[in-house]
């Protein structure tokens, strides 16, 4: 995962909570980026010291405390001075928002600018990133990531009709599911399916269909944010069964028609057998959402998108 | 969305990466949850003052140091040999990780807990989330959110084969796309769809299906984190277009016809269009992944589940 270290990283999309209508709100979604990253620095303003920071043309402007050239043992006090002082300037400029990335070692600095209004953002491993609205209205920055992203992956061996299950250990309801956990930052989703599996059944397989979409909110396992629960069709490429007795109590290639019944499993796993049984009698295409992977739009990256297969003669 | 107020949200699912096998690593998710939100306090340990916090059955702690009764002025010295003691002491029982919740205005115990190896976890609004591994290997705590979600709405008007697009203001390129934008915390994916349309084009429709998901990383627009970009059939209930001219350039019902063909658009909004022709033709139950309401295991709460529609017979 990208870690927020460059400036561009921190400037904000703009999200217009208001739109021309007074008829009804609208949201613009304007993306932002940095195309001067220059350094910040001190400098005096009109009532002593400010500091200055790298504007976005949407009216932002991004401190980054790392290159402010602030001395290590600053005051809370003289951070909070310094920061009063360049509020006065920015708000004299019209600055819509102002954000502060603050190194973990300078945190007293974030009680300072708790002070003045500012709040967190985000906080991810060695700093944090503080923001303050200074324009009209509700803020219209956007918010951190919302979602984590949990894949789970059916391995169906056509031939036989079976698939791969698993039973947690630790759990007080001893139900088959499908083995899963959470995507790593960075990984998709296929890939995560895949390396679950194998870390908790030994068994290699490969990625075939994305099947169904659970979305949760308020996840009490998700430190209270929503979780995105995805299930794969995956491909065995070999059979053996050799579980991880760490994580489950058992692991089994059950016959689809006995896990599509039973009472012993969840109901979205339940739902998901029938969907392969069905798969299994009219034909996968009949269920899946296949994969292709298309260049983004910045440069070097590439996205991975998921929909009906098209017939051919449409897709190109 | 749900603030990690209570103590209940920060206790971990701890991940376990290395199994019994030698063969492979693996990683258990245990869920935990808080059976004793006992308050924090201060406790005298054998070589001075200690802080106490709430014990997870995975042998983890959890401080939070709006309980712990620490003086408002604390210094960071004086947290920070507060904090050696506890780590000496919870070493000692073999704890496996330390979790600190910190007030933005006790920032600076968040400068003295790095000098003992504690880095940010997450932060929101007032307060930061730190945490520290003691157990053997790498750490197995889990991340926090790592998705923004985004949702475009494709309203179909099928009597007259249209579709209605926009073109942003302030882009480079006048590419026609579906109006959608960021959900909203805690928002659903259809709700995300019709709430962007309406504020966007003035239109009203209501929630179809799910079509097709995107997923992308080290998303610059989502502060390096990833993004899940999902486009939804929507059904018109309004027609007359009062478009945000804030936000909008244009915005027209387009023949679909029209959109699958033409290069002024993104290849995203190509590749649906086509998906939408095609369910045009052949009928929406060729394209669509629907959409039903279940309940949660935990009390009170609702997930949304999508997957090709099932016969009948085997839904139930």
């Amino acid at each position: 995962m990208a870690t927020c270290a460059s400036l561009s990283k921190l400037l904000p999309l703009l999200r217009g909570r208001f739109c021309g209508h007074a008829s009804f709100p609208a949201r613009t979604t304007v993306r932002a980026w940095s195309r001067t990253a220059a350094r910040c620095q001190l400098h005096r303003t009109e009532d002593g010291t400010g500091l200055t920071g790298t504007e976005d043309r949407f009216g932002g402007v991004t401190v980054n405390l790392a290159d402010t050239g602030l001395p290590e043992d600053i005051s809370e006090s003289a951070f909070s001075r310094l920061l009063r002082d360049s509020l006065v300037q920015w708000k004299a400029e019209q600055k819509v928002a102002v954000w502060l990335r603050v190194p973990i070692s300078l945190s007293r600095c974030a009680a300072a600018a708790s002070f003045h209004g500012f709040q967190f953002h985000h906080a991810k491993h060695d700093h944090a990133v503080l923001a303050l609205w200074l324009g009209e209205g509700q803020s219209r920055l956007p918010g951190f990531a919302t979602h984590q992203v949990g894949v789970a992956g059916a391995v169906v061996d056509e031939s036989r009709g079976k698939v791969l299950v698993v039973q947690d250990r630790n759990k007080t309801k001893n139900a088959w599911k499908f083995p899963g956990g959470l995507s790593d930052p960075g990984e998709n989703i296929g890939a995560t399916a895949v390396r679950e599996v194998f870390e908790e059944t030994g068994i290699r397989s490969e990625f075939k269909s994305l099947l169904s979409i659970r979305q949760q909110h308020n996840h009490p396992n998700a430190f209270g944010m929503s979780d995105m629960y995805i299930i794969c069709r995956l491909k065995p490429l070999t059979y053996d069964i050799n579980f991880c007795t760490q994580e489950c109590l058992r692991c089994e290639w059950l016959d689809l028609t006995e896990l599509a019944e039973t009472s012993h499993t969840t109901p979205i796993t339940l739902r998901v057998a029938r969907l392969l049984l069905h798969g299994l009698e009219k034909g996968f295409g009949e269920i899946d959402l296949t994969m292709e992977e298309l260049p983004a739009v910045y440069s070097g990256m590439f996205y991975q998108l998921y929909h009906r297969q098209l017939p051919p003669t449409l897709k190109s």
